[in-house]
């Protein structure tokens, strides 16, 4: 069982964290079988916290888990409080296997994505 | 003269500006003409700030800017103190159109850019 779970940063505004839920739930709508159970997490302020969402995950069978952080730049955020969080589930879970994917920010369709809302214009 | 202009946070992380300068430079490159020039601003923390690239890109000709706001979610930047900061300029500029696109987080692309990602793992 294949998990992804998402990382946003989390908001003291409630609509924010519904924004990345409701993305969240996109994602699954859109999924073709790529993946068999998703969740959105959040590194702080909001929840469910990045280690909840990962019992959850395991708790419902997941043997994989792969991340995806949703964050515009690099930062600390993304450098060392996620991966600090995914080596602790490591450690809690040692035979899941945890995939980090690249940043929002740097993956390479974004150029052309945000040129493609221009011509939207 | 059509130009695009990128509005980000920043941040007091310079590599993390560096990001969204990068990104900006990626846009260009991929631009085939749809947009005649094209700057990266920031509300806060990083130059050029929004006031400065305005005046830069109608200094340059621009007589219609179109505004990309790239942020995550909707929050007080992206519904206050941007379009704030565009009603300044359109004061100041009265004979430019200004257009704000909607903000990152909420493109209809977003879910599916997700997803490929994930097949990409």
């Amino acid at each position: 069982m294949h998990a992804l779970l998402l990382i946003a940063h989390g908001s003291r505004r409630k609509a924010s964290n519904d924004e990345v839920r409701k993305l969240s739930e996109k994602i699954s709508k859109n999924n073709k079988g790529e993946f068999d159970m998703l969740e959105c997490s959040f590194l702080e302020l909001a929840e469910p916290l990045i280690p909840d969402a990962i019992d959850l995950l395991i708790n419902k069978g997941a043997k994989k888990i792969t991340i995806f952080p949703y964050f515009l730049a690099v930062g600390l955020h993304v450098a060392e409080d996620i991966p600090e969080e995914i080596n602790k589930a490591k450690k809690s879970y040692p035979n899941v296997i945890f995939n980090t994917l690249p940043h929002l920010g740097v993956i390479e369709e974004m150029p052309n994505l945000i040129l493609s809302q221009f011509h939207k214009n």
